[in-house]
């Protein structure tokens, strides 16, 4: 059972604005890397096509928090934790993490995600629907200490 | 005195992904847009430059909750209202309509966004500093009923 | 018959990197609105969508010369000239300016992009298709005199 | 002696776009990351800050020629190599390749970039300078077998 994830990556000299900072609008694509690749290590696609239909997750509410800025060149941590799964929803948490070369990890953001499995069909509906079996077998909550910030 | 301000845009073909719709990350490069325009209409530099210092407003929160998509070549109105004045920081309440030709708006996204004035010296330090005179003469905080949601 | 546009925006915040000045990648994006404006205007749909299929314009070829930097908050002028229209594609000549307060234009890029009319159908193939009569009346080449740069 | 460098990353959700394939401005940026960690090998800082002052390499031209789309999850690798270092200048050549998990390397991209090493004073005024010694020592132009395309 999939609970948490961590990934890294390094921050890009586009992700940059001109105070010489990341962008915080960056912040919620880093936490989406981090779902992408916690989707992949559960074993599901994290967008699912078929003829005239896409299966997907559109964002219901997202929030960060930042508490330290992020500059080029950085190694960030993005660690993502499932809060609560819900019928047709998945809530996460995210802490990011600046990673320095000593080894230090600096919370520099956290955030939350609320995330609707929805269907868009040729209509161009979007259609909530309940989160398949498959997954509910895969992916499950964080236990409490999980959740409990690093810092 | 300046509470609020409403500002009008397309969506770029760039701001789509691949479920059609707008990326949510853009709600927030939308929000910031908004304020630009509000500062210049207050007649205050956002960003204010000077050797070796830099003056801008770091975010300490940001927040959307999306409640209808946006799609490529639609037109967007974006309305910011000053929530509160704080010593250091300003909150932003937003609303994101899109606005259809024959003049509906439907409400798609609410936003909050908290940011903070800060100082940005050659040392690479962000300190905090308090809101100029000049600042608080020119920007206050929005009446209720402007605060109140249109739908 | 149309052939060339003109579209005006602002440079965004979240456009500019730590250099200061607009992220290079951007010159690609303002192209890309003016292309959005230019088929707008010439009453084509640039993107059309049935059950199953997309017919789009992916990009053959796109290049930029920068000739002077733009900074947040400047003004924009993006003019499209169309260069070639081929059997599968279109030729595109681009020149963006800084619109200065005092009306003074300074060009500070020059772009091409070759963009081929495409099938992408619900396999994931993408097929090159011939460009349809329907188009080839609204769309023409642009006189020499439109291609001669301002400056 | 550098003049080669291959870059690894994955495709963004955030870098599709509604037609389901990377938008082409992100192959920029590919090749920007593909720079970063070429000058990181090279030991050499990409940017450089001193108080009051910027040492960076803003763009004099930009190109890519787009081969074969990119989607969202896909694995690349951006090649680097250096085509021409000139008094105050690098010209690089790109080649992008799909990754596929078999280990077939389909090339998607093929770019240049020339780069201007620069000063940004505190005025706002970017001049360009000459390479300095250090950075002559640690970059050379590619032997022609690199430059040779894959394909």
């Amino acid at each position: 059972m999939h609970y948490e994830h961590t990934s890294t990556r390094r921050v890009e000299f586009s992700e940059t604005d001109m105070a010489g900072l990341v962008h915080f609008s960056n912040f919620f694509k880093y936490m989406e890397t981090a779902e992408r690749d916690f989707f992949e290590a559960a074993g599901i696609d994290l967008i699912a096509t078929k003829p005239g239909e896409l299966v997907g997750w559109p964002r219901a509410r997202a929030e960060c928090k930042f508490s330290a800025p992020l500059r080029f060149g950085d190694t960030i941590k993005i660690h993502l934790a499932v809060k609560a799964v819900k019928d047709r929803a998945i809530d996460y948490q995210f802490r990011i993490f600046r990673h320095d070369d000593d080894g230090t990890l600096t919370q520099v953001g956290k955030g939350h995600m609320t995330t609707i499995l929805a269907q868009l069909d040729d209509s161009g509906e979007l259609r909530s629907i309940e989160l398949p079996a498959d997954l509910r077998i895969r992916i499950t909550e964080a236990p409490a200490d999980v959740l409990t910030p690093l810092k």
